[in-house]
């Protein structure tokens, strides 16, 4: 359906381009903005895109299969604080969190363990500083789909990695303590990437890995 | 379940004070805790929370259940522009948006019409500002679930609406033109309300649309 949905949003969007140019827009902007199109396609990587918004994002949104009486089997959409941060601030691409039970997304992913994480450059307000809607594909996002993986608190390795997790997030140290605030990373089974026109872009998990960002 | 999670929260609110009270902070602090959590309690209109961070969001995190064929059953999570605006900006609580069946909540509502709206007061970084972590409780957050309802594009006041709402999305007036999309108002059906400690209160929908929003 992705590829499909590709190729219809590329009709529309010469669609759209004949249709500015029949309701005011010039034929020089028209060209522009194709030109800025192929450009587009030709030089973005998407990978690195994705990684870049999960890398800046402090939060992300998301998404479960509720538990919650009150709306069961509904989507929940919960705000969960995130890092992908390796030991020296490097950007990892794995994306660790601390979840309890006593909040809603705890429960909900033990009982059906399929998530969804959008991070989008509104966050930043980036989309808002440059005029643009928070909706046009422009304003770049990425959703990344896949199972919580509860990380071993016995293994070497956990509380180096709530240290590190704790260097962007200071409270986290608090929650650990005084809560049972358990350490996670997403298993991520696919990542969808809108940054211009022409619909969603379906990334390879193994090309979001490799990526290399620079800061 | 709701207020089972808010007595359980209440205790560990009490435990954590305790704690803090064993591990070095003062009493006085405890006691500065105590009084503001009590203050918080007596005088917190968790309705106007909510409408204060409805009518402030430009977005909201949108859950619906996936009928992408690459994560089916899913969460979905989209970024999706809204605005409760009446005629003259003031809010009224109702919340709108503009779907497209192009895009991935259009078909997801349609087949299965769950979906629930996250707004955070960190989208305007108006938590990190304050230093706040985006996943501490006082970083206040709203979540409302319930149907998208489709509006009729033969109202009389369907132009109107659209016209309202691209006051505050003018690139709406180009979706609206250019693409299919449609305008939608969320029928509200639960609302949690997170703002501080003691876990997440249940808000009538009633007293959702009763609270003013002064300006």
């Amino acid at each position: 359906m992705t590829k499909a949905l590709n190729s219809i949003l590329t009709i529309l969007l010469i669609t759209l381009l004949s249709f500015t140019y029949c309701t005011g827009y010039s034929a020089l902007e028209d060209k522009r903005i194709i030109e800025e199109y192929k450009r587009y396609l030709r030089t973005t990587n998407h990978a690195l895109v994705a990684r870049k918004l999960v890398h800046q994002a402090d939060w992300a949104a998301v998404g479960s299969i509720s538990t919650n009486e009150k709306i069961t089997d509904f989507p929940m959409v919960n705000i969960i604080s995130v890092d992908d941060s390796g030991e020296n601030g490097e950007s990892t691409g794995h994306i660790r969190f601390l979840l309890t039970d006593l909040d809603f997304t705890g429960p909900d992913w033990q009982h059906n363990n399929k998530v969804t994480f959008l991070f989008t450059d509104d966050q930043n307000l980036n989309c808002k500083k440059r005029g643009e809607d928070p909706m046009e594909p422009t304003c770049s996002r990425t959703i990344l789909s896949g199972k919580v993986k509860q990380l071993d608190k016995n293994a070497a390795e956990y509380n180096d990695l709530v240290a590190t997790f704790a260097k962007r997030h200071p409270a986290a140290k608090k929650w650990i303590k005084a809560h049972s605030f358990y350490l996670c990373e997403l298993e991520i089974e696919n990542i969808f990437v809108l940054d211009f026109y022409g619909g969603p872009h379906d990334i390879p998990v193994a090309d979001y890995y490799k990526a290399k960002l620079k800061l």
